[in-house]
């Protein structure tokens, strides 16, 4: 294959595409950014239609748009069907950024902007390893491209779009570079992502604010409240106290455990490199098996009463909280969704009020290390990193995974080239060049070797 | 003396100034509203000029101008100084507001507007008694006028204020009118406030928001953390837990306490006016006695992570909290402060760090009841309500009163003609027309007994 010689003469080129399209604010949790959402959506589709893709098309959904396209060389010859998102995380806060979210630049080697990893950078890598393989004329199976707006908001339309069109989307392996990797000398395959469950609660005290001199001390106060009720959901050993929380939870051998343990990881270079003096997590467990293999309850936002400059004496009439949990085989997002609202409900004194509602929730997955699409990707790092990659759980959640399986039947491949540290969901989301041209360049290899071990397992 | 005759005749005109007041957002709390809060005092100086009042000036301070003016008619006479603030609290959460929170309207026979009872309202009512009393020529006394506006962000400069200008202050009482009566048909006066510590805390865990996938079990969740804090802070008694923090409560005896449950109280009115289903507050105590003589410990605003539409998997990096505890005789502002301040950071765990903050703080304070200004309201209230006053602890804070016993040593008396349910510091403030004219009323009767009973006490 000529994937580097081609890759080396177009590099300036496909960072200059990357950037368009990461000028576009496409955050789908934000109403306001909707018409921003859909423009994303018409880059990506005339980026793989020119890449050599057909039947190119935004299908509709309830929500936004899916971006298809396909090429179909053989139907005989084995079907990768890609998968990404070209929707990113709200930027918020905005004032945390050190150069503006939407305007991408690069510093210190990497690309700088909300979505440069978090997927449209990984996503965009194999729109252009797609258009390598055409003009190269070395494209070895079939491909089918699914990009997604709604990831960040929970993919909430694509169940019903995978069920309407499961027959056009039938492929061998789903392929998703939405993960990352250990370090750019330490490339991994991400085998297990955590599930989730994410809910808004609200809990009202009296009808309206209340001044805190003439009722404080006499009423209960919505916020003291919450933060009682949201203590009281882990005991001293950071166990979540959801009754039935942990039924499912598979629990892990010694053996198994053994082999997580063997994942690189020095703590001081993690305490150091977010500035913190001490870890915390569930007694009993190892940092990475805290963020892989365990189930978590997170507070990710917290609000109520005044919040503005200086004093307010206030005794507020809400106060409100988003909290979700990373999930873990063989937790159900809906079952652990219902256990919350129903744990959360009970615990609330007489003397408010609460609401409980669910965002989206996704299922955790653990994908398989046998398949023929395991080894080909392990094979295809190791051609281009030079060294094997190591299988690892990540702490993320991507909930489609799981419908895969379930509606179309087809496992999936959790190819990541991104880093941890690459901030994501975060002020300054940064995706090295290294690590945008190296997945570019491995991706190909990938599809050889896909098609060459399929072809000698029907042998 | 022509009280009556001459407010009857000038009732609308009265009004119509206080709205012009009412009209000018003269928030202390935010520095964006600094210029209205001058304006404010430029029109209280003019309206206090134009009743009569002489040496009219805005003295500057640190902070925002206090209003002076005088009319000394026979230094032999008795003096009262008159104390009242002319800066408001800030208006959010504006959307909670039926019409808009400077735009005064009547509805129900009553003024509706921020600051309307806290304190333009109570505070303009002395400055219309004073007309009064000066266009029927029936002002029996000196009277001095002290209008200060930082009372709503803690009087930080008044102290100085207070030293700087001991000569020109003195007076034999000073009299306030920003507190409450029991019931239209019930006059109170309020012969005990509590005193106030403001504290902001700010806990941070990693040095950035992280992806509460990828860190989640595995790094402290700043939200969780500081709710774990809050929470402990009370116990299942809703006693609070700083050590030291009731060394120096004054407990009341059987018979103090019997006192004070003779003051009318529903259960029932009381929860359907506020919709609650349930009080809560420290186990032992009555609802008066928690609202009065009890310490607290309320947040006022909490605010962390993602608080828009929608869903982030945020991890963040900090939350804070604005925390204000009510205090009662023998507390001190600062002590408890720094109790406080000394205990939050003793109970933060090694993976996050904390900042504590203090904003304002004011001390409790007792006002006699065998004084010849007690006697002369209570004989004022009875003459105008028809009805003795009962003597009320009270739950909110004006710092100054400790400051005037303190520094100038006048004690003070507390005349509010405001209900506890006319909604301060919340939306939809309110003062009663009735309230408005039937302290304008009592004022006068109020200077002319108080002139008359100092005369015979100096017999």
């Amino acid at each position: 294959m000529e994937v580097l010689p081609y890759l080396n003469k177009n590099k300036q080129r496909f960072v200059d595409e990357l950037f368009e399209m990461l000028r576009l604010p496409s955050v789908s949790a934000d109403p306001k950014f909707a018409n921003d959402v859909v423009a994303t959506a018409e880059y990506v589709k005339k980026r793989i239609e020119e890449a050599g893709a057909e039947n190119v098309a935004l299908i509709p959904t309830e929500g936004f748009p899916v971006v298809y396209g396909e090429k179909i060389i053989d139907p005989k010859l084995p079907t990768v069907l890609v998968y990404g998102h070209y929707d990113v995380q709200p930027a918020d806060p905005y004032e945390l950024w050190e150069t503006p979210p939407f305007e991408p630049v690069i510093k210190n080697d990497s690309i700088y902007a909300r979505g440069s990893c978090d997927d449209k950078g990984q996503m965009y890598m194999h729109v252009k390893a797609f258009e390598i393989m055409m003009r190269t004329n070395s494209l070895p199976c079939n491909i089918k491209f699914m990009i997604e707006g709604e990831e960040e908001v929970g993919s909430s339309h694509l169940n019903d779009f995978l069920k309407k069109y499961k027959d056009k989307l039938q492929a061998d392996v789903v392929v998703v570079s939405d993960s990352s990797m250990i370090a750019n000398d330490c490339p991994s395959l991400t085998i297990g992502l955590r599930g989730l469950s994410y809910m808004e609660v609200e809990v009202t005290g009296a009808n309206r604010d209340l001044h805190s001199g003439t009722y404080g001390g006499a009423v209960a106060n919505p916020i003291n409240i919450l933060a009682k009720m949201i203590a009281s959901m882990k005991d001293d050993n950071n166990r979540i106290t959801i009754p039935g929380f942990y039924d499912e939870v598979e629990n892990y051998t010694e053996e198994e455990r053994a082999e997580i343990a063997k994942r690189p990881f020095n703590l001081e270079t993690y305490k150091k490199e977010l500035a913190i003096s001490d870890i915390e997590g569930e007694a009993g467990y190892s940092t990475i098996e805290r963020a892989t293999i365990r189930p978590t309850l997170d507070c990710n936002g917290i609000w109520g009463g005044y919040t503005g400059a200086g004093a307010k004496t206030v005794l507020p009439s809400k106060a409100s909280a988003k909290i979700s949990m990373r999930l873990v085989p063989n937790q159900s997002s809906e079952k652990i969704s219902n256990l919350f609202a129903a744990h959360f409900k009970s615990i609330a004194p007489a003397s408010v009020t609460v609401k409980v509602n669910s965002h989206h929730g996704g299922e955790p997955v653990v994908t398989p290390t046998d398949s023929i699409a395991y080894h080909a990707a392990s094979k295809a790092m190791e051609k281009t990193f030079g060294k094997k990659a190591i299988p690892t759980f990540e702490g993320g959640s991507i909930p489609v995974i799981a419908s895969f399986k379930n509606i179309l039947g087809i496992q999936s491949l959790l190819m990541g080239f991104g880093l941890d540290t690459d901030a994501l969901h975060s002020p300054n989301e940064h995706y090295g060049l290294f690590n945008f041209y190296k997945g570019i360049e491995t991706i190909p290899y990938f599809y050889q070797y896909f098609t060459e071990l399929s072809r000698d397992a029907q042998i």
